[in-house]
């Protein structure tokens, strides 16, 4: 088995060969995506040829709201001109290789489970702090994509009626809290309010807080930061309970830019969701971070690939 | 083919013998839950003879936890005496036929797959308002059991943080809302409060109001009554909207003793989910209430076995 895993980026593009152990070889790539569509998927089939050898078929992890089915890139983030999008089509043409594209929280949790801590699981679910809260889940050995595909978006359940605004629209979902970018607003909204934390010691501009800043000044002892890491796990272990409570999962995996807070982040979120589950649920699942670190984009979209061809 | 579909409940079994139409005959006995378990296996095979036809196999639909791969019935609400009961191996021990157990709200929810309102779908949801609140998930065609067969809780995600307390321990749980009882017993406590509401004129002594008082004065203007419909409709369209985003299901459909109250319920959370759902997931899908009324716990428990043979 040899795939071509792309983890398209907005500034970069990394591939690389993966078979069935993991990463042969690495390469990237500037984007280049103010210089249209045409040289993305240009560049996109470069990184490819970058590889070298013999690749069987193409995976791509992308974020934003992809047709898997048809390979079009509905919308995304990284690329605002791209509506409707024929990406698969546009590289199998340039490179006569099968192409399999998912939005990169699916191809976070195939990568899991080819290539990570879900190794062998049945039933398991993924969920990606990063700019935004993602999700995946495998539940029979199937992902779950829903009648037209645009499931498991775990993010979006409101786990407070009267919380703050979403991107989606709603007041209090998951991700309004959760994301690195609500927790680093949450941060500066009491930092402003008290002006006591140390948090001001680590930027210049209170703007330039980050999620990463508030869990090391919370082990730091910084009362804010501590608040607001409190506050925060708490919402995501009652969420998680909430997915146990739907899916019997035998994991939750923890993944994307805010995890690599660690132990600050994951040990809150075990100590409450295990005060959170009903008791049937108790010691039927284990919630761990994801190991595979600066790996997972790749090897999520070459296991985008792997899915797609036992399909 | 032909299925004995039982309804096992507290006080009656209701059998009914099933074929690929509906209920052909229907016929019912006392539980007589006090004379011991022995004497409540002897009436459920009672009925299955009552049935007088040939029959292929035996479901039975029941409150509680069940473990349907072995047929034990690990407790339940109606038979306080059962921990983990061989429910299943007695029957076939008596009768020589196959036997499939489900807990009710699956059995509701694959009775409304062969036989009601979600004939056809590949993904849906049941959602049955009852003394709890009880659900069933279908996905890709299959059922939604998890790692251990207890999943599928919908009823236990977090609505709101500072809810009132749940039967399973936590707050704000969905059913410490949504269930009949949570909904009798909000109104009472706003009865109890202000003293004026026509609530009073429906009951002799307060203790007495149940849910449908509540759908009922709501149509007549009450305000309490409009108030508590207002509160758990809202946040039963909140959580669908959680559901729809984690499933992007076909249909959810509305059943048990409270769904009942029709329009009265069903409309407001038609609106509100509308409000709810994230703009990729309008219109993808339809809120209905169950039409099955009265045979939904026969054709259920039937389906149990369709379901089992099937599998």
């Amino acid at each position: 088995m040899r795939i071509a895993g792309i983890d398209l980026g907005g500034t970069e593009i990394k591939a690389g060969l993966v078979n069935e152990s993991g990463i042969l070889k690495k390469v990237s790539t500037s984007t280049e995506v103010e210089k249209g569509s045409e040289k993305i998927v240009e560049n996109i089939v470069k990184t490819i040829k970058m590889l070298g050898e013999k690749v069987e078929a193409i995976g791509i992890g992308s974020p934003g709201s992809i047709d898997r089915k048809n390979g079009i890139v509905r919308y995304s983030p990284n690329f605002p001109q791209w509506h409707d999008f024929e990406l698969g089509k546009k590289v199998y043409e340039l490179t006569g290789k099968k192409v399999f594209i998912e939005n990169d929280a699916n191809a976070f949790t195939l990568g899991e489970w080819y290539y990570g801590n879900a190794k062998g699981c049945n039933d398991f679910i993924c969920l990606t702090f990063g700019t935004g809260v993602g999700s995946g889940v495998v539940i029979n050995k199937k992902m779950l994509f829903g009648k037209d595909g645009i499931g498991a978006e775990l993010g979006h359940i409101i786990v407070s009626s009267d919380g703050p605004m979403c991107g989606c629209g709603n007041r209090g979902c998951l991700e309004s809290y959760a994301s690195a970018k609500s927790v680093a607003r949450m941060a500066k909204e009491l930092v402003l309010k008290h002006n006591n934390s140390s948090l001001l010691n680590r930027v210049k501009d209170i703007n330039e807080i980050e999620s990463k800043h508030v869990f090391e000044e919370a082990k730091n002892g910084d009362f804010i930061s501590k608040y607001v890491v409190e506050k925060i796990t708490d919402l995501i272990a009652k969420a998680i309970s909430g997915y146990i409570h739907i899916f019997n999962p035998e994991k939750i995996i923890l993944g994307g830019g805010m995890s690599k807070a660690g132990n600050e982040l994951l040990n809150p979120i075990i100590e409450k969701t295990d005060m959170y589950v009903m008791k049937s649920f108790k010691n039927t699942y284990k919630i761990e971070l994801s190991n595979l670190v600066e790996d997972a984009g790749i090897l999520g979209a070459a296991s985008c690939a792997i899915y797609g061809m036992e399909e």
